[in-house]
């Protein structure tokens, strides 16, 4: 069985070898830059690893797998520019290095390219694979869209933030998963579990990003939180105290959320001791721990020995910041 | 057999119906709008024309003629908003009546809408049809980073010139003529006679317009011209011109390009001028000729009766401008 750090192995020297033509430059330049930025390969290693709990040959699952990390690097060129963000993995992002032109452009080249391989996969399942592909794309522009316009309004509802996640973040990771089953040959019931997996848990692992602005400790995750707090990002922490029955709390949240001059420790310590009494902490942790058992249970149902999963529960388990 | 009109109610009246969700509303909302402003729809009515030129039946065409239509109007909506341009076929371009962020966003869903219907073609043609409408779909974003790259130069040869329209505007063309071919059941050699038939034409049809900003009849053309010289747009005339022999003129043009405050009228007539001293006119328009000419070779060589071709030859006749 491959583990996930061979899977990353196998995409990353895929990614070194894809095949880009060398002009126009400013076209694909960008595109070679933001894919050799780095980044966990996550989403193209679960297509790999989904696969793998069905087929001990992977082979079929690589051009999925391609297409999904080049999707996922086209969303990230987009969202920075519509975000203004100027840094990506430590590098300055595509249209602080080029122009928002060129990000418009080669993110537009990028989302052709990841159709090309998409269209690469086997004849025989070239038409399901598309559907997932097609399925996937065009939820991860809505929860895109809806992300923009939440942005705009403290009146988001628990079932919205999570619909919205689920359509951005976890709908790729599902459509990943279920690609590589398709490769791996799996019947149409265990695909759909897959995908099943991939949805609660995708949804699982962004409420855990959310959680760990806040509370993860700055020594093991790297950077100092609260960034979501300060920039007003909505996240399941802010919608939840947003719509807390406690409603001393509501004027406070949006005092902050308005505020355009403030002391950013200030506003982090502020804003966590709201979560703190509203015990958001617990209850994070106790829906990431609800959609982590509904993963479970649907990838326990996958008709395939109990050994050819472990690899990918554990992964999973890893990722949920779950010690057992 | 269908004429231009008939395929052009089709294609109408199936954007009219086609299927797209209400919300996010902001995502939505602006690819009706684009869709419903109208437009010649000339690129799905040829998909359609050149599908009946192999088969009575063009029911198969629709969907690529539809994907063919929808990437288009993408195209537009992401160009629009690199061009900064403020109107589209006499209304607001979307990122005016909208803002920036929901024209990036809806015309990537515009992208991934495309071949949503791409991928509802026959199964049988499926790869092939993807093939193409890959192909297409990149060389039209290497045409446009060409463009851009150009408006910054006045260092552009004529291949370089006749490669960037090939690649923005005929390839498109091509491609939609082919996919028809492919939908009608066409031998491979016919499909790929009919890609070239689209190319030369596609070129033909860009030098015409070209021209026309220039030297159409107001009265006619239903625009007053020059709207290319004012914004200094690189078309056949002003490269051929860039590149004259004629030594004493580069300055004179160059003075003009980089002039920001001038008189419009003033600027037309003496561009229009150095265009008339290099017969430009004459040269364009025997251009025009040639590409026309071998792109009609190429519908000739299609074994095909002459009859089910005559429709395609005469409308390519009429949007070249040709009286016979």
């Amino acid at each position: 069985m491959y583990t996930f750090e061979h899977c990353q192995d196998i995409i990353n020297k895929e990614l070194e070898e894809i095949s880009l033509k060398d002009s126009p430059v400013n076209l694909y330049e960008p595109i070679r830059y933001i894919l050799s930025i780095g980044g966990k390969r996550l989403r193209p290693s679960l297509t790999l690893m989904g696969c793998n709990v069905f087929s001990d040959i992977i082979d079929n699952a690589i051009y999925p797998a391609l297409a999904i990390e080049i999707f996922h690097n086209f969303t990230l060129m987009h969202d920075d520019l519509m975000d203004k963000s100027e840094i990506r993995r430590s590098y300055p992002t595509v249209h602080k290095k080029w122009e928002e032109n060129i990000a418009i452009l080669s993110g537009d080249a990028m989302l052709v390219k990841s159709y090309e391989y998409i269209s690469k996969c086997q004849e025989d399942i070239l038409d399901k694979a598309l559907s997932i592909f097609n399925q996937a794309a065009i939820r991860v522009c809505e929860g895109q869209q809806y992300d923009i316009d939440y942005e705009k309004t403290t009146d988001v509802s628990i079932p919205e933030y999570l619909n919205m996640i689920e359509l951005k973040t976890a709908s790729l990771i599902a459509g990943a998963l279920k690609l590589g089953a398709l490769a791996g040959q799996s019947m149409s019931y265990d695909t759909d579990l897959m995908y099943e997996f991939g949805r609660n848990i995708g949804i699982a692992f962004q409420l855990q990003d959310d959680l760990l602005d806040v509370y993860a400790d700055p020594a093991v995750f790297g950077k100092s939180g609260g960034g979501d707090i300060v920039s007003n990002k909505k996240t399941f922490l802010l919608v939840s105290a947003l719509n807390s029955k406690d409603k001393k709390i509501i004027p406070v949240l949006k005092k902050w959320i308005e505020k355009i001059d403030f002391n950013r420790d200030e506003k982090i310590k502020e804003i966590t001791e709201i979560f703190n009494k509203l015990k958001l902490k617990e209850l994070t942790e106790a829906k990431i721990d609800d959609f982590f058992k509904l993963g479970l249970k649907s990838l326990d149902k996958i008709s395939i020995p109990d050994k050819r999963k472990i690899i990918l529960r554990n992964l999973t388990k890893r990722l949920v910041g779950r010690k057992k």
